[in-house]
């Protein structure tokens, strides 16, 4: 890649805006010293924070709007008076060319909404498909959807399949991810209709793609393949579920180790030990939304600035891959094999 | 109740067998002084434990059989061979009228199966439904179902409502347990057909239960709700998602404390606190089998002693209650409710 990257960026998006954003755009931009960046937002907030980084500035130009979409819009509201924002310029910018991506802390179905309609979808999704990075003990599996579209037919699992294995060699560098298609067990018999059709269409072999099975709900942390594939409905109740674990356990945790001093001088002494555990078991704050003509990535909206300079190097890394290409290569298969499993249908006598 | 309870025990079930089976009767019958057990199994094998047990011996009848259950024995192999095992003779005491519960810690497909083909269903489940007590910060919440049965309409789901709620009450005392409906937010446009439409059975008013809405996945650690529906799909990868999210955070924990030796010498000053935290986190391994003609528990095929113990508690407490009479008063509203709402969308123009 010769060209300039240029990255487009959401600055008012989150609890925090500019005091969080800025930095961590300014620590992105050590890291990809190529890049320019284009910052949408009020100038008056995002120009004394962008003074104290040069090495930003040198490279950042700011494009001012009074204009910004609260973190508890509805999508339909954003949709409807969202045009001029930081949020829809920041993705206007890639619709227009100017950017290879675009980068918000802000609202996520106010997000999605804008996106798919600025950007138009590349696929026929109800809406674009949320992505999990689940922390596991060899590292984080892909799980997607997690939200985003809650009916799914056969066809939709395996186009999630499709992208998540090649998001997940764009963004984590695994040369050949593994795939499993989450159910109740692992006998083909198992499950849901489309389940047991996704899997038979996934196990033909015609597709690019290293496809294990099905995985259940404890395979996630155990990181038993790299791309886990689900319904939005599945989805978004497993990562809330894992959520809700996670946060009882901690709180659960903290009672214990406040219990008596003893324990307490304990937990002094483990810091260290419980620091690192802690950073384990939080997930990475950015997801791609996925299935739009462009690269879009959502940053948490309580993101500090470490959590948003991830954000801004996933776009980037995201924009640079070979991701849109091979998606269209898989997804041509996917039409041949449906159309070939239709016509053997017809064949055979109903 | 005037009648001595029976309870019926299938003593060869799980990894352990007599060894823990028998003490854990014997523990449930200190705290039953009034009931008689029915102990199935191989004699050879009961009898020296239960020369242990006088005060239990005292109150017990050994049903010698030769045949058990393996606890990888496929259902319907199980179904086929059990007859005479003393999973079998433990239920099949239930249905003929000799014994007011059963329990085994024996494999859950065969157990299903069998107590279905012996005892039949009371409710058109294709499987008894499986029970969760999830625990949480201010309790256990009871889940619904976590595996049986897979494809459920509304019908089903409120079923599983009207189930879980009389249980709770049954089992944990609480005089009006809170229901919630799992869904992937609380408004009530989202979510499956299924279960907007289940909502808004519930939602109606017509059934004598404290209906809360919806949950969502972080709802049950939560104990937002007493009583959490959802479809036997959601509802195992749920429970699996978080068994493997609770054994992933005890695994880096326990790295995290083993990172240093301060960190060691810490983690033994907190060590009484790390282990009320274990046992905080450890849910009840009794579940019941619900929907069938007859009560029968579930103990975790790696109970001891201390398990098996509550199982036989659980079953007992369950047997005693006004559960059978509570369900047949709100299936019938139930049946009511939905004729009335053909009715109403029969005079709708469609």
């Amino acid at each position: 890649m010769t060209r300039t990257q240029v990255l487009s960026i959401d600055m008012m998006g989150g609890d925090h805006g500019p005091p969080e954003t800025v930095p961590g755009v300014a620590q992105a931009a050590e890291a990809l010293p190529a890049a320019r960046f284009l910052l949408h937002g009020d100038e008056a907030k995002i120009g004394p924070e962008l003074e104290r980084h040069p090495g930003l500035k040198a490279r950042a130009e700011i494009r001012h709007t009074d204009k910004s979409i609260a973190s508890d819009e509805k999508p339909a509201v954003a949709l409807r008076r969202g045009k001029g924002s930081s949020m829809w310029n920041a993705i206007e910018a890639v619709k227009a060319g100017e950017a290879d991506a675009a980068i918000s802390s802000g609202n996520t179905g106010g997000l999605m909404a804008i996106s798919k309609l600025v950007l138009r979808m590349s696929i026929d999704f109800d809406r674009p498909c949320l992505v999990a990075s689940w922390p596991g003990a060899k590292g984080l599996t892909t799980v997607l959807d997690v939200g985003a579209n809650i009916d799914c037919d056969a066809e939709r699992l395996v186009e999630f399949a499709i992208m998540g294995e090649a998001f997940h060699r764009a963004v984590h560098g695994v040369a050949r991810p593994t795939v499993g298609l989450i159910n109740v067990g692992s006998e083909d018999v198992k499950g849901h209709e489309e389940v047991r059709e996704a899997h038979a269409i996934l196990s033909s072999g015609k597709f690019d793609l290293d496809y294990r099975g099905f995985v259940e709900g404890d395979d996630l942390s155990k990181n038993t393949v790299d791309v886990a594939v689900t319904d939005g409905f599945t989805g978004n109740i497993m990562l809330k579920t894992a959520e809700g674990t996670g946060r009882y356990v901690e709180q659960a945790l903290k009672g214990a180790l406040t219990s008596s001093p003893i324990a307490m001088l304990g937990a002094m002494l483990a810091r260290g030990g419980l620091l690192q555990f802690r950073e384990k078991l939080n997930p990475p704050r950015a997801a791609p939304l996925l299935g739009l003509n462009g690269v879009v990535v959502k940053s948490h909206g309580g993101a500090k600035a470490r959590d948003f300079r991830d954000a801004v190097l996933m776009a980037s890394g995201f924009a640079q891959s070979d991701f849109a290409a091979e998606i269209e290569r898989n997804m041509k298969r996917l039409s041949a094999a449906l159309a070939e499993s239709q016509a053997s249908t017809v064949e055979e006598p109903s």
